[in-house]
């Protein structure tokens, strides 16, 4: 469905710079745009495609539109205006009510009629699928699990006994959310396992990335937050808090009982020790370890970067004494000091 | 099931103090805790939540008793002593033999008539499912597959050919246990696959978390020894050797050959080079990266914390000069030598 | 199918030490050995094993082949060899042409008929499965998805809209490709969602591990060479290009966009943010943290390895002190040079 700039530029507050009626019907990046196509320009680094790009109309900020050689959509926040008209020339998959043959639903079931199981998934007794919701091929809805309103499980999600999941969310393949929490009580050189008796709350409008994992909690419920985006592969603990709108990058894991505050960037394999709170608005640079509260908001890092191995290594070493190295210095302070004292 | 405290102080050892005949009949954290409630106080981060507790009792230590204002359950090891009266509380899911009309059991399965086979799973010829095993919903056992007494696959387990699971284990979704191990020969600037012929063999009283891989052996099998505990999303590569009763905590990987130790405790996100070994008894605290062997028991770390990004930024940019920093000291200590030489 | 060595010597271009009529039967590493088998020597960690060895034959370099009691296959990449006799020793899954009663495959699917859909399975309409693949227990191809010739599925592998995998690859169970990429777009303290209408495209003789996850890409496809292998649990984003020949080991992740160029080596865990180039030839050791573009083939590294806890603390905490301590050495000096200074 081709959308006119004009449209556009009024929806979504932009000036426009051009031909009010020309027509973008797809997206493309601006080194690979072709007619009929809207780019977008809002990381700076690609802002030397700008000149060559034979897009039908750019997305950008003001800074930008005097170089833009095509059609402007000049917007504050460039991004976000173009998912938003990306969202209108790619709808979202629709939802069509009923279920696949294949698809088990136990007895006990309460799946609203307007929603969707698909090939192959099994919803358990006492489960709860709610309007519009999409139970994507192969999931799997344990006793008493719920997926609120409008809630997509793309494929071969797993909810476990009694999660909630709210309206809007989207969960990507092979997620888990409700496994046992790691509770494990030490005794006598062996392990007893701790009943997992929580549930996992996660709020509304939240995306869950490819293989993540949530668990359930060990007694009272994990809590994932209104709005918050979670990428793949992501390991979240029993008992931890989400606040709203924080996002966690991929790989990252955060321990046990660890509380994380609102509007939190998280980076991609950052671990979060448990037991620790994290305040509102904190920005973890990739790989960040964090083993202590931090009551700041603020940006954090722990992460050294590449270097030449060999070189690397010769540093490394050195960390291996840095302590005796800052040791050796407070003697050449203190030599020097009795040396300034003898001079004088 | 409401438990008499009476019964429970014979029953674990513990010495009471309150009520014997006040009844518990679920768990809660001391905060949440309404009374029918038993909570437990372990860790000391959260005794501050003792003295306003309105639990039925509390399972703590001898030197928090005094503070109680309820029934305490005073145990040596309250969270071992917590863990089991819970699992009385909560029994685990009880396993009613047969199986789910949806699921697919080759002829040439063998499944003990007091087994479950689930929804949408599938067990095919030659795998072996014990008495009393329950395979959940969606999991899958490939040729050869076998599941010993009592183990659970609570849904979508994957079990590749001829992997050995034994007794009373848990498998959790996602989990993946004998997939090829990365064996690649680099010849001539690709790679040849090198045939992974060997298996798995887990041990009893194993339990292995969410999305958890364990990849089959090279040659020999990789195994995992009696009472391990593994959380989500660990990998293990192949031909690794687990000791006995050793916990490793979410996200860590313990790459190809490595040999380690009986009652390790390997913290989250923790990485171990390939073909080498660690002892007994020792500790990795989260994110240390193994990369010789480790020959003494004790604690180990590598991981820097979290600090405040610009001061990290500048930290970590002396580090990378840091074998140049330490030679300037060098230097000046000789200078500092000479200096005193010359003053004698 | 036991082989003779005469025939493996001339088929694989090695110098046969010992006796060509000797059949061999299956592989075994050197200390496991017993007669029938072969083993091989490539890590001299195992030389030790030599003396000792049991094998009929052993295939090694020629440094070692005067100490091989048995008979030796002196080969110049003694793994590479010894990977493709393991192949004709062990060959790979055969495919039975047809699909299970249980799997359901859509009108729209092409199917060739000499394909395997196996138990569980779900093709969609659009779905392309080329000849001799395998399409493994439990997996899922959504829309338009397609695997190319001889590719096998493992086991319950997700393939989602539109994603093209090459010939000959194979995806071990639990591997995700073409969940939507992580595209959020902050907006006054919430996120849109971005639209990912990218896909992925996965080149011919590919690899792919146990609960790997490779995202769809945001406008553009992203991108798998041909000959890459990747390990179990690694996670590539949106709009990654990864160059021929490349091999990722476990739990490793590359963020968005990032162009990784071909016969690198990636080590485990290794970390690569997004929106940068890595140049042919590169390999990064295990845990590296790529942050910015490498443009030089040769080694990198970054990650401290584990020591002695109390000590790293210890020189941890002088880490964040490490620019005081840079500067408090740059004084010492400037002292020192107006002493030397003053001494002239």
């Amino acid at each position: 469905m081709p959308l006119r700039l004009a449209e556009l530029a009024v929806r979504f507050g932009c000036e426009l710079q051009g031909d009010p009626d020309a027509l973008v019907e797809r997206v493309a990046t601006l080194q690979d745009a072709t007619p009929g196509s809207l780019a977008f320009l809002s990381n700076s680094r690609y802002r030397r495609y700008l000149a060559a790009t034979r897009a039908t109309a750019v997305v950008l900020e003001a800074t930008a539109a005097a170089e833009c050689p095509v059609a402007a959509l000049v917007a504050r926040n460039p991004y976000a205006t173009y998912a938003r008209i990306a969202q209108l020339l790619y709808p979202a998959r629709s939802v069509r009510p009923g279920r696949h043959p294949s698809a088990v639903v136990e007895d006990g079931a309460v799946v609203d009629p307007s929603a969707w199981i698909g090939a192959q998934a099994f919803v358990a007794n006492g489960a709860v699928v709610g309007p519009g919701a999409f139970v994507g091929p192969g999931s799997i809805l344990l006793e008493g699990a719920s997926v609120g309103k409008d809630t997509q499980l793309v494929a071969r999600v797993t909810l476990c006994e009694g999660v909630r999941i709210g309206r809007r969310c989207m969960l990507h393949p092979g997620v888990v959310v409700g496994a046992d929490g790691f509770g494990q009580a030490p005794d006598a050189g062996h392990y007893v396992k701790v009943p997992q008796v929580g549930s996992v709350a996660i709020g509304d409008d939240v995306e869950v990335g490819a293989n993540t994992t949530i668990d359930r909690g060990a007694i009272g419920d994990t809590v994932i937050g209104d709005g918050v985006k979670i990428d793949n592969q992501v390991q979240i603990g029993h008992n931890v808090h989400v606040g709203e709108h924080t996002v966690i990058a991929g790989c990252a894991g955060i321990s046990g009982s660890a509380v994380i505050g609102r509007r939190c960037m998280i980076g991609g394999m950052v671990g979060i020790v448990g037991h620790l709170e994290i305040c509102d608005d904190v920005a973890l640079t990739g790989r960040t370890m964090v083993s202590s509260s931090i009551r700041q908001p603020g940006v954090y890092s722990s992460a050294l970067s590449a270097d030449e191995a060999r070189r690397f290594r010769r540093n490394a070493a050195r960390f291996q004494k840095l302590d005796e190295l800052a040791r050796r210095v407070r003697r050449l302070e203190g030599a020097a000091e009795a040396q300034g004292e003898d001079d004088e």
